[in-house]
């Protein structure tokens, strides 16, 4: 559908361009039960660097913002690196509530079984057929591979919390 | 703490950037109960530009994607704005299944309470002060003012699925 004709159907007006200008969508938080388990994924498995830390020591939560991007690009002062990574988009947080780490029972919840709500945070790559052989050699949990069901150009992984996240490549399999 | 700091104490090593260099964290995707009244809210009160929707008729769901972005960055063209969606950071997927937006009993779980998981989408503003007297004249609910609880620095407001949106400006409050 062209952009007009979708603008149209959801009645938004280029209106909201001024008021909105400086917005940005910067981060989605997720908790997870093991952050040092989860930064070894997120980093490891999809190149995401932690770049900033805050510990609640009151609050007993701690939070970290991840980033996918070049190391060079990353400010090293601490003061301009906070400020930086508040002000990106495609900011990965993630909470861990202190102490779930050593509950052996402990489990967050996914969004994909009843109650349903979220559903999967996507990392988009150049190739996914040969990205997806790279999980396979790291040893990555899939959730759905591209060979199974019906869509044969997105796969699923998961992370150590089991929160799903899709992968696939901007243009078609070729 | 600084960066070198920080990547040492969670063992990030700089090799990871050479396999993932051009991985994108793309979009994260919530389920929602009524597409119409989710593109109103994301794109009035955050400025969010429904730029995708793919229908799919047999599994009865349709997906937007949506991004904060200006307007003339937007490929008008069909395809090249579906290839360009997908080598985005910070996109925002919307999915609605068939049927609960005339469901009155349907409600999504937000995450933030039990069975807990995700968390909250972000948005950073240049003023949060200015921001949340705007979102104030429009009508949003909110979850936490910046005037309750312990961060006055930072206003959470809900989305009509009530998702948690954290509202933060990436310098300090004058």
């Amino acid at each position: 559908m062209a952009l007009s004709d979708l603008l149209g159907k959801f009645n938004v007006s280029e209106a909201i361009e001024e008021e909105t200008r400086h917005y940005v969508f910067n981060h989605t938080m997720l908790r997870v039960k093991d952050l040092n388990q989860s930064i070894e994924f997120y980093s490891k498995v999809l190149g995401f660097v932690p770049v900033y830390e805050e510990i609640f020591h009151d609050a007993a939560f701690t939070i970290v913002y991840l980033v996918r991007r070049a190391f060079s690009d990353i400010p090293t002062d601490d003061v301009l690196r906070k400020e930086w990574v508040l002000s990106q988009s495609g900011v990965l947080e993630l909470t861990l509530n202190h102490g779930t780490e050593t509950d052996e029972s402990f489990k967050y919840h996914n969004g994909n079984s009843e109650p349903r709500g979220f559903g999967h945070l996507c990392v988009s790559v150049p190739d996914v057929v040969a990205e997806c052989e790279r999980f396979e050699r790291l040893g990555v949990k899939f959730q759905k591979k591209l060979s199974e069901g019906r869509m044969n150009h997105v796969a699923f992984i998961k992370d150590p919390d089991d929160y799903w996240i899709e992968i696939l490549q901007p243009t078609p399999l070729r």
